[in-house]
């Protein structure tokens, strides 16, 4: 059975402005892969409702899995959630569960639970709310989407809260060799073992040290005793 | 007039699987914010003809300029000039001007131009080189696509290369103010600001320090006026 598949969309101005450097996407392609599950596209798009509703529909149904990061704080720009409502047709509005949580946790730290910090309470309709250990406001879960906050610190926690409920697939596993010669003598065996290790994939990273040509040679896949054989070959091919 | 705007592609496995952190996207993000062309959207796909192919498609179609990264190196998982051909319809082969520079470069540094090799002289029909001053072999410009290598280094070598020959817009300007107060106390009168002000875009970004709430509120906007007097209101309504 193929991995389950998964697309990640990235809002917000300040990653297309180059002021933040995004870096859940890497954060989260390393947890799907060792859980087996395929990043296959990620987006990143704009504060603009209309840019995070079409990306939502093409990514959900294109998509097992999409994981959406930032866009749901208290601020006027913090639209994420009410665009995801839109993408599905559902209502949102504040809802009892996540006004609860927000309630005792403004309590106990002696701060108002204002207009602006209500917003954060705004969940879709049979939504699923996402636990967040850091700062409370809930992130949630609607159909096979999973909006998550963009500070990578809560970002990872919510995401260490959705991942046990997934089916995850296979891992895959991956095989580096090292070969310090110019890619351009490699690439016509490596393209030889790929043909017949179609089911996995290879790909070739070069690099420049001390002016001398290398690179990394990398073997993906599921299983362990294929990928053995595929870089026994390699190794064969380009011994040290 | 309002600003060009472009998309980013960044073509690579390596990024979805965890491997790779991109580095291309923040860089190309804070080049193009100097030179006022609004970057909108930045999408990321695999090792995948299809999946190259529509996206090429989508994002030329829709913004003024696409910059893509990755896959164009001499091995067999570089498929992007293939497959930006494909999404203008346009034939592609060896061309004599991509070849020439190569053979100019692998006689001088002894090595062979072999069949691997001369994948990287395959330019669509009409395209014009960008020089690369790195390794030579050239990316190239087909209608209002900029096809450029992954290899931070080089990439950033060919967008110099690239970029006097775009028409920028004005500039986005941006002032910062770090206001030690929690994002939800913000949330208020920033919105408010936002209303008196919708030429500017206004984003906060919160953060956490030895257990103090804080926020960086960034204002953006072409008119550096309209910018000093927004900052003056701001600074206003949260007084250090």
């Amino acid at each position: 059975m193929p991995n389950p598949t998964a697309a990640m969309l990235v809002i917000g101005d300040e990653i297309l402005s180059g002021r933040t450097r995004d870096a859940n996407m890497h954060h989260l392609a390393n947890v799907l892969t060792e859980r087996g599950i395929d990043l296959k596209e990620v987006r990143v798009v704009s504060d603009d409702p209309d840019a995070i509703t079409d990306a939502v529909k093409a990514l959900s149904q294109a998509y097992d899995h999409l994981f959406t990061s930032g866009g749901i704080g208290p601020t006027h720009d913090d639209i994420t959630a009410d665009n995801v409502a839109r993408a599905f047709d559902t209502p949102i509005d504040v809802r009892d569960d996540a006004r609860a949580l927000l309630e005792a946790h403004y309590q106990k730290s002696g701060q108002s639970l204002n207009d602006a910090r209500l917003r954060m309470a705004r969940i879709p309709e049979g939504a699923t709310l996402i636990d967040n250990p850091v700062s409370i406001a809930p992130g949630f879960t609607l159909g096979n989407v999973h909006v998550m906050a963009g500070v990578p610190r809560i970002f990872e926690a919510m995401l260490e809260s959705v991942l046990p409920k997934l089916t995850g697939g296979s891992p895959v596993l991956s095989q580096t060799l090292q070969i310090m010669r110019p890619e351009g003598d490699i690439a016509g065996p490596l393209a030889d073992l790929a043909a017949r290790y179609p089911d996995l994939s290879m790909g070739s990273y070069p690099f420049q040290r001390e002016g001398a040509f290398g690179a990394h040679v990398v073997l993906r896949g599921t299983d362990p005793e294929r990928l053995d054989a595929a870089m026994a070959e390699l190794r064969k091919a380009f011994p040290e």
